[in-house]
């Protein structure tokens, strides 16, 4: 059987990235003259033809919706996708997942696959790799052409569209105020890096709380993750501090981590060190202690989503404003902090 | 805009069932001529086509794998995912995931849905009511229209393809077997109900172990539950009982539960009662105790699915030798065991 050319072969064949590939295709000014014509030529030769199904699709509704998020294996990207699945149902909508897997080329390549027929319009958080590059190309364009996208939780300023996040630096402020009202001294933070959107903002309340109650933020009790995976060895090194008496975790893996980590060293939980961490997932129910956590309401962020989406494609005229909805977090306390 | 109608409306519409909707547009005679005619009727009045996109790309590859899967927000089918991911990147192959819900009839329109020119096979485990009601018909048909199925976990013998599973009793037996070794004298047994596969076939390897260590099965320590969500009850009722002194679980959910109720009744874990579950998800690696559990791999069960089914889309001829593909099991020692 005849095989269609894939961006990912042109890129491959042409030794440039599949963001190139894509920007030429839609004949972009971001690209050279000659890039784009040897592009366009290519893909002709070839045969690749973007979109050619969404064409002749064009004034059809599938009445699916697509998801791309990061990845699978995390508890509050499953709780968004229910919560999606939910409304979707009920409004009689199907619902489409496909994993970027923290990967920009990947996220182009699903957002192209689905936006060539099979969806009317997107539910996305970013891969980390995307707002690293900053680039969103590939999200205007399907935009552009007339799909509208909702962003949830990993978002960026740069596109515009309806956005459903919650209020991360608030958030994160409200938990390190809840230590520094209980008189602890020494505040660890345990956090991404910075370009990953919402670690950012949750390291920006840490800092506002710390500094709307006059405390000098020390550098040595912030520490800025990059490789999750191996998070352990850097956490052991914060915490022979012996200072520290709490730490704020930016997600539940961190926060897990820190308590299992105190514990080895010897230290009690919550009377030598309390813990809060962010997201009220699986490991914060089900580990000794139980984790007090920020709770994001993956849930109900999922339906507000799925809302937006479906109204704004069931109206009959374009609407050019979006909104920014702002779901509320609340602490969930439990064995890792004492009340 | 105009829609599209749906099997769904369809079926609303004419008030019978998705099914009988799918059955009489494909002509089935399992269905009585009058239902067919009506059927037909009222989607060639709507202008229901059943997949018209896939005629239209009939030797066209879409390079895209579709998974369904009865629910997300559980380890075990995310790591299953995670492994079909590894292997279809390598190959070239993009994935869209849907979700059942553990619904027939999502089942049948997500399998419409992706058949209808988004995919070139799928990667399926069953949902507990395609289980239940024994109905294949929306599986053979995409099979007989050249899109080749690997079903996985939950499987029936009543479709041909491919298939992965584990040796779910071997590995129930494995578990059991271990407990008699260790002197255990009185062993419960949480399972689903039978038509679950998965949870019947770990229910017989668990029969077969006390057999042939002859042991009489006891009627009391087997405790068949239903509804998930509210298996609480159910166990501490069961482990009332002071006789046991060894648990086998046959999902994560289970064992932790039957650990959490076994120290709120003041019993000690695994001093006065052992316990082994199933599925070696993040529960089982970091609730206190850490919980022994079988590990039934997800990442090899989806990377050996995804091999399976690329390997027959790539291949120039059919082949009608259909191949069940067992995963190998293990148990993982921690601490809810003594060894």
């Amino acid at each position: 059987m005849r095989r269609k050319v894939t961006l990912k072969q042109i890129a491959k064949e042409l030794d440039i990235s599949i963001s190139t590939v894509s920007k030429s295709l839609r004949d972009s000014h971001e690209i050279s003259e000659e890039t784009r014509q040897k592009v366009q030529a290519f893909a002709k030769l070839y045969n690749y033809k973007p979109n050619n199904i969404a064409l002749s699709l064009k004034n059809k509704k599938t009445k699916t919706i697509g998801i791309i998020i990061p990845e699978i294996v995390h508890h509050f990207f499953a709780t968004v996708i229910s919560g999606i699945e939910q409304v979707a149902n009920e409004k009689g909508y199907n619902v489409i997942v496909c994993l970027s897997d923290e990967s920009f080329d990947k996220e182009v390549i699903n957002l192209e696959m689905l936006a060539s027929g099979s969806t009317d319009g997107f539910i996305m958080s970013l891969s980390k790799e995307t707002q690293q590059k900053k680039d969103f190309h590939h999200i205007e364009e399907v935009i552009n052409q007339g799909m509208p996208v909702v962003l949830f939780d990993r978002i960026t300023n740069d596109v515009f569209c309806d956005k459903v996040i919650i209020d991360d630096q608030q958030a994160a402020y409200d938990a390190v105020s809840f230590f520094i009202e209980k008189k602890y001294k020494n505040i660890a933070l345990i956090t991404t890096v910075d370009y990953v959107s919402v670690g950012k903002l949750r390291t920006e309340g840490y800092l506002k709380a710390l500094k709307e109650h006059k405390i000098a933020a020390q550098n040595h009790l912030i520490l800025k993750i990059e490789d999750i995976e191996h998070c352990q060895d850097s956490i052991t090194e914060l915490l022979q501090n012996n200072e520290i008496d709490a730490v704020f975790a930016v997600n539940e893996l961190f926060a897990v981590t820190a308590i299992k980590t105190a514990l080895k060293l010897g230290k009690k939980v919550p009377v030598d060190i309390a813990v809060i961490g962010f997201t009220d997932g699986i490991i914060s129910q089900f580990s000794t202690p139980t984790i007090t956590t920020v709770s994001q309401n993956g849930i109900k962020m999922g339906q507000k989503a799925a809302k937006i989406l479906i109204d704004r494609l069931e109206k009959e005229e374009e609407d050019e404003q979006y909104t920014t909805e702002i779901i509320e977090t609340n602490l969930v306390f439990r064995e890792s902090t004492t009340t």
